[in-house]
């Protein structure tokens, strides 16, 4: 199949490798060309714009940083949809605001193209492993005709519901998150101020009913003062402002969400927005005169 | 052995009734006898107060309601440490204030008598099937001696430090639950809010970097409108005024714990107060004008 990839960040690199491997032809192109260089040596097509990528493909898939650059992938001056295209199916793996997956969807369609909103979760070792969870939105026959390429990206695959369900269920993914994160990092500023062995405690919490993916995997570098991504603290910030903004459209009040944005925020004061989420223990230190 | 058992609720008939069963002889006395009634069947003795159970035992375990409830077991008029006694060690396993615990450590030494703190996660499942996960604080060589009877009641324990690390540990855990409920219940309500179906979810979400027992487990009652208890509003919330005052205690604002803590005031305020944690959904759509 002919393939259109845009985006090979360190996820989208990954996610199209796995495509190529399966000997699907590649036509990519991303902001920085380098990124790409893996994907070119093994036989991508590099083009210069969205739309010569698309011009060139049957189905593109996209998957860039900010929902900004969403918007200009797909309705810029030389976006997907910017000309005509052969391409007949487009999906947006980025996490991006919902509403302007719905804007994707119906632009799209008044061009006869099928559009999928497919964020991801699982971060870059998910990616490199194949083993993403996929969250889809749009038109069922269209996610049945794209889910064997999914399937070459991970394993955890579930169609949502119309334009938009993808987003915001990869919203709702980042509103537990956010708890968690906050759980953890509390939870482990208040032992280490009690005296307590953290990772001792991760241990011993971490096994029963106050258990998550954050104490376990994220508690464990935080005792041995790893602060590295993981996932960047900018990019959480991100996902949390979508989040309570497309709550805010709906009418919808989350106080837990709207206070850990606000803490992250001011851990990226602190200097860490290229640091990994689990930093925000370091900012509650800091709140408490610590650290 | 000789042991006695102080508080024989929902948690402490089990945990008792595990003990009792390994042949160890009972001396029990609980604010409601008839909560004893199935230890007194199969041969436990009745006492009148905990002193009386203290003078007939070689060992004591409490387990009882409230840190004020610990207070006058220990510490009243017919507490265990009341007058003189043959028991030689004491052993709290409510879930209680750790500055309480270091007090009756200190009352108990004064008398000759060793004491450890030693509360329990797991819930009352955990304490029927003999999974409870033990936290204690104390010295290690006490510890050591009452190894054997915790293995009894549970898979999981860890020795975390001195007089009144185990209610330290019991806080921790109380603090990451917290951050772990917000989650879960606000991803609820932004994904039913959304038009999602919440189960559905759950299914993947519940698998990656966000997962939680909370989402895994209580989010599931959630879906069938399931609000009874698991573990009561109430305890929770008495869990949370620890949680916050041991805080303050040492000068650590732990402003997610504290967010929490007010909502799920307000889930009593909404006639909740004996409703399982999961509860909080409903405090969640109320504040947002609806179920």
């Amino acid at each position: 199949m002919k393939i259109g990839w845009i985006g090979t960040g360190v996820m989208g690199a990954s996610m199209a490798g796995h495509l190529q491997k399966a000997g699907h032809g590649l036509s990519v192109f991303s902001r920085t060309r380098k990124k790409a260089a893996g994907l070119l040596d093994k036989g991508a097509r590099w083009y210069d714009s969205p739309a010569e990528v698309a011009a060139n493909s049957e189905i593109v898939f996209t998957i860039v940083g900010l929902p900004e650059d969403v918007r200009e992938v797909y309705l810029g001056d030389n976006g997907i949809l910017s000309r005509e295209t052969a391409c007949s199916i487009v999906v947006d793996m980025t996490t991006s605001q919902p509403s302007l997956a719905k804007i994707i969807f119906e632009e799209s369609a008044k061009r006869g193209i099928e559009s999928l909103d497919a964020p991801v979760s699982g971060g870059d070792v998910g990616a490199r492993d194949a083993k993403l969870a996929i969250m889809v939105g749009g038109k069922k026959e269209v996610f049945e005709k794209v889910l064997p390429l999914f399937r070459l990206m991970g394993p955890t695959i579930s169609h949502m519901g119309g334009p938009g369900a993808g987003q915001h269920t990869k919203v709702a993914n980042q509103v537990l998150v956010a708890g968690n994160m906050i759980g953890a990092c509390e939870c482990l500023v208040y032992a280490t101020k009690q005296g307590l062995d953290m990772q001792q405690v991760i241990d011993i919490v971490g096994k029963g009913a106050a258990s998550s993916w954050a104490i376990n995997i994220l508690g464990p570098r935080v005792v041995k003062g790893d602060f590295g991504p993981g996932f960047f603290v900018e990019h959480f910030i991100k996902d949390m402002k979508i989040a309570l903004e497309e709550s805010a459209a709906v009418g919808l009040s989350l106080p837990g969400l709207a206070l850990v944005q606000q803490l992250y925020i001011a851990v990226k004061a602190q200097g860490h927005s290229r640091s990994g989420t689990q930093a925000l223990f370091l900012a509650l230190q800091a709140l408490n005169g610590e650290g």
